[in-house]
């Protein structure tokens, strides 16, 4: 079988790193191209970029030359793209590739909110790919932006789909205990972060106000509840621990949930990034912890704990994943997966 | 002025220490004898224990030997004794002190629940007092127990004490980032906490659960409001973060709980060891961090910060204290320091 | 191929739990048997021991039943221990073993200066196994005691065994930045490793001091050179890196040691758990690093860099390894491996 | 008594702040004036910067306006600059201060290596005062450089000038545990730091290589002795560890060395921020440990252990400071006030 060529765009950064080693032997995908800023643009990836994920920078792909980040760049053939750019970059450079007709899987947030654009978990909402005919008009040699949501309102929206499935959610309460590869490269201070935690200053809490509702909804049509974060980063390097409160019509008991949970089988199976469970109900009371569980599932299952009663709200149980794999660079690769599946790449016929 | 005679049980912990430090110069206690367990008692102080805290033991402390825990061995003239033991061996020995006649000031948590034994931050709730006599059976010679709250509790109390006082409290969610000086010496395992967190597996909660209504409630009458809490470990020195959610009866805007808790006093003013303020509040967004202001106030106040609107349930805000001094250690000397301005150590006349 | 049936002593702590991890799947070696403490035995090992690993226990390992440390109470037809037992019931219990004619490997320190014991490094000095028929007389039926070294001694005998062979050891200064996993578990004090370092209290610089001249000298006749250490602990999870200063016979210039730990092949090739290259070289001014080198070769290579002119000893560089694995669990497997190989598991034929 | 006006060059980063902090409520200095690139003039110091210390910064210093980093704008009456400068800029800026008269008292390196400018520690070293005359040409109203050494190279000498007195220094050998403070703000990153340590990538070792023979020796004449330095960054905040190897003429005796050390009361006694003793030598096998002897003497101690024979060179220890008090704000501060007590600044008479 013809693997899909695709590129990356942002390649330089941590979640372009981890694309990078995700696609490494990936059954489905062939990493051709790799893009970035102006400044590394010209250079070999390995100059370009100190590699900073544990182990080696992959030798093939350290020899390849970083490409500008334009359209007109991408090697012949190229129709899939995966941007890790920031979200400034990401609002001016995504735009053209969509115009120049590549489909844009894209783990920025600079669209996310956009209508138009879904915002898909592939094993969770994957009929809202539907949205990209807004974009396309149907035309399936159109290109198209297609996002992954937040590293934390990922693990919240899958540990919460079987639940709202059955119990929709009305409302949230949400705690964070973020790693510090959240912020990106170089990001985060060691000197704020040894022996210290501080509240996230951004516009975190802004986002998991909004996704969980785009995310659980119809497509087009948010569901309606509302979310109250508190996002605290903590020093550990990968894994968001959520801490969930949860209003469920119909209040379930804590074994009805954890019954549904586990049960849970997703929309979707078989692409090669979807693990099995994809949550893991853990009965150990002092887990999910962040090292002890980040990998669970080749870093892309969500690892469930204390499901418990709550006293004000219903439910409440802690939902953890590793952010720059399933809340970030593999969230992409699962999404192009799922376009792929769908006979969804611009240009290029489907798999099913 | 003459100084009151004061001695610690449990003194080789780490709270044991932490009272050790925090007496040092005391302006109203002098230090005159050291109790710990039997394996202890006979030796010197720093035989028995190698100091924990940063610095060094105080060298006339290091040098006093250590008595046996028992009413008995107390020199003469004490009748003030702080407790750091742990719960077992204080739900042993507590009531042997109060039987032979002294008052108990206690860290434990294994009389806090009893309706007859105050829970009390001082510059709160300093009426509970009221309730020892219930112990004592309003005989000024005799002794009792007197509870400070759990670590968690207390940032969480003071923080709401403003806003109860004109809001009352309908509901509350509570996450905490609490550090490993939490769990005594030598507590949480490295290996557990290198990079990692995970929920607090004893029963933190529970405490969480019941101890804020009995403090912000009247003598005997505790509060009425749920409270749901999720408690997590941090790899954190000192210093406890507490994000709190709060319905509150008449919601208050921001502006109108910010300028109450600016504003409060508290019910008691000028005790060695309180803080002016009492509630720091801080503007930055990145803030409280737990390195940054855990030493607010020498470790006595409580920074609050990120008071904002909360979209589930009306108000939310952040508050750091110091777990072993304002949590623990020094909210045991407040009570105590309490218990002298009202004149209620046992055999001994007032201050005021 | 009939794979050989082996079992852990001490199977529920940190070393043993790590045996176990590595012995999933293993080509050559099939898990049979646990042994842990009275406490444990009887029950079932998940039971006995919560997993203390990153991830889940292997669900065939966690039912198991755990057996006494007993020799009586192994299963028939095993003849090959491995041993992560600490140092004083390894005293007790590994000649108990040998005497019932075991094949003792182990990890524990207890008899590494016993002259008649073997410290091997498989792919260093696998010749040293001749000392084996100074235990068992030559009866390939009688057991014996094989043991590795301690985990910092590791990786600097084998970034050192290249060089050794052409230009000798005539001295070594030593320092190490070791995680907190080499203290096992529970191990070191969170409150102690919070933001800290300290030097190691215990006997870890003295093993520096006479392990690396057994390992690298003949069997029997330790090489003589003086070693002086200075061992630190510091709050990382996993992986010791050690920083060696050299005075080698003949001077070799950085260039020519390069290259003769580049081309290294080690004595022995084909073991199952040896990586290959045995040495990674990095050119990184910044590596090796703990987090991000500590599982290059599937934690059993080591990473050298910074192998520059020392102007007090003449050569100097770095050295990592992952200390429980290359350094502990996957020694020792690695030394059952070669006895395999060499056809010495008591009753049993050889793999040659 | 006056004070004598100080001002600050480079004010807003980590050194910065804390000489800030460490002038409050100094008995001979007042704090008149900070200096900050031209990004940064014209604001309030608290717009400018945020303050990245623990606690607060003084209000009044907060208000203060933060003036461009040129002898003209200083406020009349100074004469007296520290600088924080970081070396490229202090290369440009610091001598265009001394052509104007003033005083420079740097933590910068730029100037370290000129023989002409001297590398004080106060209590060690004042004699090398006389090397200003070699800016100045003997005129007091002159201005000059006068510079610390790194924060490294700082309690290696301090810890070695008892010793080196009476047994001169033949060799060094020195690894050390460094703070991440040591980087600045932001520094290193929080990614390349959680649960890691890796070599420092600049130029630390190469200044251990030349700084301690130039303060240990005669003004213009450097000691002769070979250093060899391996410099680690660990996940610590404040406080740089040095293990110390060093062969001494004469070959003291354990003993000998640490009475040296115990009886050393430096050059200079009466300085302000020079503790009493200047070296705390500790017993525990355990120590010094960061986080519990960083703040020994007020942060200005060097704490000194495990003096033990080294088999290769004779002596070893290991020694700790504050790297950001004793080796960088109060290294600065505390010549500063040698100057005064010398009489020294420029156009200022004399304290002695």
């Amino acid at each position: 079988m013809t693997r899909t060529p695709i590129a990356i765009l942002g390649a330089t950064g941590m979640v372009g790193q981890r694309m990078i080693q995700l696609l490494q032997d990936h059954p489905w995908f062939e990493l051709v191209a790799l893009a970035a800023s102006e400044r590394s643009a010209g250079q070999r990836f390995d100059q370009a970029a100190p590699w900073r994920l544990p182990g080696r920078c992959p030798p093939q792909v350290a020899a390849m030359q970083v490409l500008p980040c334009r359209p007109e760049a991408m090697p012949a053939g190229v129709r899939l793209v995966l941007s890790a750019l920031d979200s400034g970059a990401a609002r001016e450079l995504e735009p053209l590739f969509r115009e120049a007709g590549f489909a844009v899987v894209t783990n920025a947030s600079a669209f996310r909110a956009d209508p138009d654009v879904p915002l898909v978990i592939p094993e969770l909402n994957p009929g809202h790919l539907a949205l990209l005919d807004r974009q396309t008009g149907g035309d399936p040699d159109r290109g198209y932006i297609l996002a992954n949501p937040n590293c934390c309102a990922l693990p919240l929206a899958l540990a919460l789909a079987p639940l709202h499935a059955r119990w929709p959610v009305q409302a949230l309460l949400v705690s964070t205990w973020q790693a510090v590869s959240g912020a990106g490269y170089p990001g985060e201070s060691a000197w704020d972060m040894v022996g210290s935690v501080h509240p996230h200053p951004g516009d975190e809490e802004d986002k998991l106000n909004v996704e969980p509702q785009k995310i659980l909804g119809q497509p087009g049509q948010p569901a309606d509840f509302a979310v109250s974060a508190r996002c605290v980063r903590v020093p550990t390097a990968d894994g968001h621990l959520v801490g969930v409160h949860a209003r469920l019509q119909g209040s379930p008991s804590v074994a009805e949930a954890a019954q549904a949970m586990r049960e849970w089988q997703g929309e979707v199976q078989g692409l090669p990034s979807s693990p099995r469970p994809l949550l893991e109900l853990t009965e150990r009371r002092d887990r999910p912890s962040t090292r002890f569980d980040v990998d669970a599932g080749g870093g892309m299952a969500v690892t469930v704990g204390r499901l418990e009663e709550c006293a004000v709200m219903g439910l409440k149980f802690y939902a953890l994943a590793h952010n720059t794999v399933r809340g970030a660079a593999g969230a992409a690769i699962g999404n192009a997966e799922l376009l792929v599946e769908r006979g969804l790449v611009p240009g290029v016929s489907g798999r099913g």
